[in-house]
């Protein structure tokens, strides 16, 4: 890893940011940064849009990497770092292939459509041309937590 | 399979002629069309914006989902087929799950990043919550080519 374990915080605690953000909209709370891995700047910052715009792509993953995308001027974003609270989707870890960034560091796991170690591993798949070092499960508690309170606010309103 | 042979080869023609657009502008030529099941009618069309606008995001199904999104008012595409010209990448493959498209018609096997059969196949993954039907490999030389003589022009041109 290139960051510090206080650093990885740090960065956790922005993407956790971003997911709140995405809450106070009725998203489901799911929040991502990505960071310039040499000057430790935030570059691109997204939480889900999917139901405001009724768009399928608009995970928080894809509309980070996009804004860092026009941050660099060029779609390979391969000294950058991917910090998100839940582990990425099939979508959105494909996404992290294309652009090559570097290293992905992810909260809670997702049993139901996680890509990254829960139902495939596609970050450790050789046959793609770039594999991304991963950290899993950083911030675990709080990043499912929001998830869970989530659900559950919604279960109580029905 | 929804569509006749003669209805299937025609939408396949048409994500071809995203496909060459795509090529106009010195992008890899892939095109997509999707294809609204109940009125036959094309409700997005996408080619390979990657190099222009440096997305790494702007696949031609991409551009293709998210137009069709905006056409039906919603990030659920149920009732529609998806065409295009070279099997699915990850990304492209996880979008489709995504916006729950029903059919997906792709002609030529991508052994490089293809993830509906090439390198995985998760578009079969019953752990996911929405498995398409497939029909791979139609116009298999005619997309194909499109790409091959693509790369050859680039590799005489060097």
């Amino acid at each position: 890893m290139i960051f510090s374990e206080e650093q990885i915080n740090n960065y956790m605690d922005q993407a956790i940011g971003e997911a709140l953000q995405a809450k106070e909209r009725a998203e489901v709370p799911i929040g991502c940064v990505i960071v310039d891995n040499q000057t430790g700047e935030v570059i691109g910052r997204g939480s889900n849009e999917r139901e405001e715009t009724q768009d399928a792509i608009k995970h928080a993953e894809i509309i980070a990497i996009e804004q860092a995308c026009k941050a660099v001027g060029s779609w390979r974003l391969e000294h950058t770092s991917l910090f998100v609270t839940l582990e990425p989707c099939p979508m959105c870890a494909g996404a992290i292939i294309n652009s090559r960034i570097e290293e992905v560091i992810f909260g809670a796991s997702d049993p139901k459509a996680g890509s990254v170690g829960s139902i495939v591993n596609l970050l450790t798949e050789t046959r793609y041309n770039h594999q991304p070092e991963v950290l899993a499960n950083v911030k675990e508690q709080e990043t499912g937590d929001l998830l869970r309170n989530f659900f559950r606010e919604i279960r109580r309103k029905k």
